[in-house]
């Protein structure tokens, strides 16, 4: 009996111990690697129908053309050129009038013997970035002409990891004994929801799946109910499905991707426009404590109970007091574009108004009127305008295009001026880039950031970065002071505005100038900005 | 002679008023105004196909099929339901061993009063976001069969504003006295680039155009030259294209956008890894200086020249001296993810790395390692391990998924584990969530961001306000300390250490669960949170 219960016991640790062998490891069994090194794979493409167009192209490429200059022009060439304006009028005025096109080669803010490596640098970085950015959503997909097969050609999309049933796919062909088509996917699996009868299924559950009948009629039921699973994870990518059937082929992609988590905020009751509830002021100040102090006293006089966020980068930082003020000390000279990013990064409203430090409010600055403009329109930022001391309104509306370049990167172009105007608000437009008064989505400005690598002169950057994400109006009837800049020579400079100039617009001004022209060479892959 | 010098004059006088006048409506004249309100507009829907959809589905739906559990079960309801697992053994160790599902509804953070009114305005919010964020481009489009069309079906992009040439148009008909192929887009205009003999093109330059020729070669080689002008400007849109010809349509989409602009880091020369060049290490800290102290010593050690930023939130802040150290002053309590994002707002490093202030630096805190992982693979971000002074260490590894839901919002369903090992990083794996210990790429930290409304305890919140834009990785054999926690009865508590306790820990701590459910309730549209 005893050298049995010992054999039960022994049997029973020995049980314990595999058990919990096979629990250690189980985490890691059945799951397959995945690659995700950064490696050009192969991209599925659809050969035969570029054999077949090539072929197409070679029989219509004897057939004469002639081209109308006025529409080939448009087109844009393979690599841009960095080139501004020539010659024109030199009359007084023409620069205001008729404001010509300055181009800036970006190479030249490096030194000629550092330049070599710096290109192969940027383009190695740039290689990473679009095998990080780019799917099989983007490859052109040419669908081939008289194809029994009907299928989505764009819509279709699965969460990772999940199954969705393929819509919209059917055989429509002559009569024929047999009937079959066949699927071919790279990241997932096939299946069928259902089973309908007369109908065969070939490679259920994996990533090439046959479906034959007898009569089409069946085989189109059954295409109903094709699923695709997504088995390789990844957040956000395509899967390319290869659709066959006799002597025809179809291509479309499923979007692999999770949907986009929204990001709302809660604005409290809709009756008017509570300004406290939906907007934060966001600054940044540097030395000008009395500029600063004048600003606040002037949103005060409008907007009591406003949250101002200040960023401050000042050598010896005082202390600024009062309710809805919260004040962010940073270390000496950080700069001009951390500051805002730091500032922006602390809001927790729907909306951020920016302001610079030494702007006033006043009667004009109505904050509900820009409100009121994002409320009801698709825009995510719209800009206001600043009053010089002159009685002179800026709205530095700027319009901005990108042409592709080559191995030397893309030509940024940048034009005074904006798009259209905005039904239903005559006095707005839509534009690219506005000056540094405006309301903004807070989501949006966060996305697109500030970025802190500029510190010193930036403005137009932040525009730039927001190219394609960000929608951006400007109105010309929502107008704030700006506190003079203009010397008076009988008005002694504050010390606090010298300490400012010596800062503000150093002697070396073009070292300000020549970090913004290497970000943008680097950063952005741009090898010329024209502007007017 | 005097007259006629005075009429001369008032004639210029008179001129240059009418040209300045000119000049200065100018700007308004041709440029048509855009509708960018919040209103749905049509989105353009081939209708006759539907309607043949119906109309086959309606035949095969006569024939019966015979549902597969098993595949069907995979596809998502109509909506979510809140449920997690229920019964289950109570062994001991069983949550350990088989951790159960819980589910919790988010609407229960509210008051019931409160809750239909916050139902509609997040239903509001939610509307006016998908109309901000939904193009024509991820509209279901079904190719019809047997279609002598042939068309581009993806991949077709142009700039705003901008022209191209529409690749891959030609029509596959058979014989006939005449060929008519016609277009229609919404948002542009269309023309032709180049000109054929024997085809007559009608509409050039308008938004509907038709092209004819009695010969079937000489159409296709005009296809080839179709091209397309987006006029009417939005950044980041599509125009659908109706392609027809007699007795047979096609609908497919012109993505309207600028390109993704990079944001490259100049990383230096690539011999090995200059850890202090490419990372910024970032931390947040609140009444423990000590701690904090602590962390920078181990830093130190191995990293003497790596910048480490510090967001401080304590209420009689301390200095913190030291070179390669960026000090940040927040105000009192503003909080823990605010802090995070100021942190992160301020690297100018190609990576960052995420430490909280009581974590301790040694040996094994390679981060060479995590470095070379994202240099190596298209991962965004990757923790790494904590080691308690049990030696327990933790990679806190989740995968997150959403499933939608309709009214009441979708689910949230948060899981232990991860998706899959990575090739060639055999510590490492993919997934969603990680510790608090990470390297991640600058640029995607700051684009998803800390949300500052987060005041107290959170983590999650960040990973999934990253969820798909993100790719997360996790490694274990990178490992950092972690300052004990365990509270030893033998040992006194500091001061610091109580006071840090009273807001780390306070008895109300359900407020900032309250916190958090509500924001994923209203923020991000959930109704429910399931995890294990």
């Amino acid at each position: 009996m005893r050298s049995l219960r010992k054999t039960l016991l022994l049997a029973v640790v020995v049980s314990v111990v595999v058990v919990l062998a096979l629990l250690h490891s189980w985490p890691t069994r059945g799951y397959p690697t995945v690659d995700v090194w950064q490696r050009r794979g192969p991209l599925l493409s659809d050969r035969s129908l570029e054999d077949k167009l090539a072929e197409s192209d070679h029989q219509l490429s004897s057939i004469p053309i002639r081209v109308r200059e006025s529409v080939a022009s448009l087109l844009s060439r393979n690599s841009c050129i960095c080139e501004g304006d020539s010659g024109g009028l030199n009359l007084p005025f023409s620069q205001l009038l008729f404001p010509r096109v300055s181009a800036h080669s970006l190479h030249t803010a490096f030194k000629p013997s550092e330049l070599e490596e710096l290109k192969r640098r940027r383009a190695q970085e740039y290689q990473s970035f679009l095998k990080r950015s780019q799917t099989p959503a983007d490859v052109l997909i040419i669908a081939e002409a008289n194809n029994p097969l009907q299928f989505p050609t764009q819509g279709v999309e699965v969460r990772p990891l999940k199954t969705i049933i393929i819509p919209g796919l059917a055989l429509h062909d002559s009569p024929r004994e047999r009937y079959t088509v066949n699927f071919t996917v790279a990241l997932g699996t096939l299946s069928v929801a259902a089973e309908v009868d007369g109908v065969r299924v070939k490679g259920d559950g994996e990533n090439h799946m046959t479906i034959t009948s007898l009569a089409l009629n069946s085989l189109n039921r059954q295409l109903q109910f094709v699923t695709y699973t997504n088995t390789l994870f990844h957040p956000s990518t395509a899967d390319t499905v290869q659709f066959e059937t006799d002597r025809h082929q179809a291509s479309f992609v499923i979007k692999i991707r999770h949907s986009t988590t929204p990001k709302l905020y809660n604005t409290g009751s809709k009756q008017g426009y509570n300004v406290s509830a939906l907007v934060t002021i966001a600054t940044k100040t540097f030395l000008r404590y009395d500029k600063l102090q004048d600003l606040i006293d002037s949103v005060r006089r409008f907007y009591p109970t406003v949250t101002i966020v200040i960023a401050d980068d000042s050598e010896q930082p005082k202390s600024i007091s009062g309710p809805f003020i919260e004040h962010y000390i940073m270390p000496f000279e950080k700069g001009w574009f951390a500051g805002r990013n730091l500032a922006v990064s602390q809001v927790t409203t729907k909306y951020v108004l920016w302001v610079d430090d030494d702007f006033i409010f006043t009667a004009n600055t109505k904050l509900e009127k820009l409100v009121d403009v994002l409320e009801k329109t698709t825009l995510d930022l719209v800009g206001g305008a600043v009053r010089e001391a002159t009685g002179y309104t800026a709205t530095y509306r700027q319009t901005i295009s990108i042409e592709p370049g080559e191995e030397e990167g893309d030509c940024l172009h940048v034009r005074r001026g904006f798009h259209h105007a905005i039904e239903g608000f005559p006095n707005c437009v839509v534009t690219d880039g506005v000056i540094n008064f405006f309301l903004a989505r807070t989501d949006k400005v966060q996305q697109v950031g500030f970025d802190p690598r500029l510190a010193r002169v930036a403005h137009l950057e932040f525009f730039i970065d927001g190219l394609g994400s960000l929608h951006v109006g400007s109105c010309d009837d929502v107008i704030v002071n700006h506190a003079t800049k203009i010397r008076l020579p009988w008005v002694s400079q504050s010390e606090s505005d010298k300490t400012y100039a010596k800062f503000r617009y150093p002697s070396a001004s073009s070292d300000a100038t020549q970090t913004k022209d290497r970000l943008l060479y680097f950063k952005n892959r741009f090898q010329c900005l024209t502007r007017n």
